[in-house]
């Protein structure tokens, strides 16, 4: 395995530079996977990573071993970087020093919404992002579209929090998401604390697509407006909304009861 | 209003100790609660703070207006920093420049778990802390009960994940959470991906305790023995888990849907 021990080397620079840039990762189309659980996952459902980078002290780990035999036995270029080094290219807390560079899947964006979708509009944080990817490849969603303010799907943070939910995903950005809703071809649900309608009460048995906002600010006004239905998520006491993140949880495996009970 | 200006005044050295050391704030019995939003809630559910503390910019804003003049006709005690020291004693990124110094609630650990409430083995993401307390405060559960290695419910990233749902509910910290099972008079469900009984098919008309565990790990093998259910969500696809706030909700939900519905 190839060592790098210089802040110089042309290799390491690009690394630092994916790590710490979002605007370099989209521009290179392609990103960082920290962590064995994920690189695994990516081994599983993807294939072979354009590289592996590990830690010296990652080398003694066991869970690491394995990762490393199965990157050998596909011909994966691997190098190793003393601690200092890799730290600096890992956003990971107390990461065991593993990290895939892979492209970031581009996918053909469909002409049309017309099956079960979630829609996020400016959504900012990256746990929030990463827990609904999750929950929506878990509750059998394929697609997920996101407004061009939204966070980038392909961060390590979002990536991390997603748990290898992206490979299972259609993942869409920078989508004009008013015109996707004029001409969607299911209905459109939004939850807002304002609605009068409860989501135990809406017909989730078919194709619905799940249209999510701001953390702060919610969903806008205009894209609201171009929903079928907004619906509620009742509550008791005095709160006045759930996490963004929680919300589409609930979403995502009422629709699951429904159509599981039926 | 009283201006503060060295980094040296014991004053500002007390409320730097707050802002960034858990250990302090659990010495002191004190915490931090930073934003307007947090403010106004605490006002309003518990009362005026032991102290207001706000950034020389905030001073311009109009809605740290109101909540100065809440704060003015109410005598409590406010301080302006330079913006400067401001941020070093605020967590929040882009935060608007307000804070209050607030006891942290001490209540009576009850005798018996007798009632809905959540308990968390060694939950360790402070966003996900405060998910789930504002989804539990929501679906109107009353008590948490924290075992000790879990992240402290008080820090100022918790309460402020928590929107305000600190106040709605009785935060029991440092439990045995093996001997308050062991009493339990109510049922106490764990979820997990090995079971097979389906959290739709169970009768959650009744109140029930939910154990949700670390983040990785789950919940400690000697408590999920204890639990009297261990249930499932139901997943589609090749996702291992739901991020644990997004478990947590979808629970706490189907129990509102299922008690509403009869």
């Amino acid at each position: 395995m190839k060592s790098i021990t210089s802040r110089d080397n042309p290799l390491y620079k690009e690394l630092k530079l994916l790590a710490t840039s979002s605007q370099a990762r989209r521009k290179a189309g392609r990103t960082l996977l920290d962590g064995v659980h994920l690189c695994e996952v990516y081994l599983d459902q993807v294939g072979p990573p354009s590289l592996c980078v590990i830690s010296e002290s990652a080398r003694q780990l066991v869970e690491v071993d394995a990762l490393l035999a199965d990157c050998g036995s596909r011909r994966v270029q691997c190098i190793m970087l003393p601690d200092a080094l890799y730290h600096a290219v890992s956003q990971v807390e107390n990461g065991v020093g593993v990290l895939f560079v892979v492209d970031t899947p581009t996918v053909g964006m469909p002409s049309r919404l017309d099956r079960s979708a979630v829609l996020l509009d400016n959504l900012q944080d990256p746990g929030n992002m990463g827990s609904i990817l999750r929950s929506a490849a878990a509750a059998g969603i394929e697609q997920v579209f996101c407004s061009k303010g939204t966070v980038f799907a392909w961060s390590p943070k979002v990536l991390r929090a997603g748990m290898g939910a992206h490979f299972l995903l259609n993942i869409f950005e920078n989508v004009d998401l008013e015109a996707l809703l004029d001409g969607a071809g299911v209905p459109v649900l939004a939850t807002s604390s304002h609605a009068s309608q409860r989501i135990f009460d809406v017909d989730l048995r078919r194709p619905v697509a799940w249209l999510f906002g701001h953390e702060g600010q919610g969903v806008s006004p205009d894209l609201l407006a171009r929903a079928t239905h907004q619906v509620v998520i009742p509550h008791l006491g005095k709160v006045e909304s759930l996490n963004v993140a929680a919300s589409a949880a609930v979403c995502f495996f009422e629709q699951l009861r429904q159509k599981s009970a039926h």
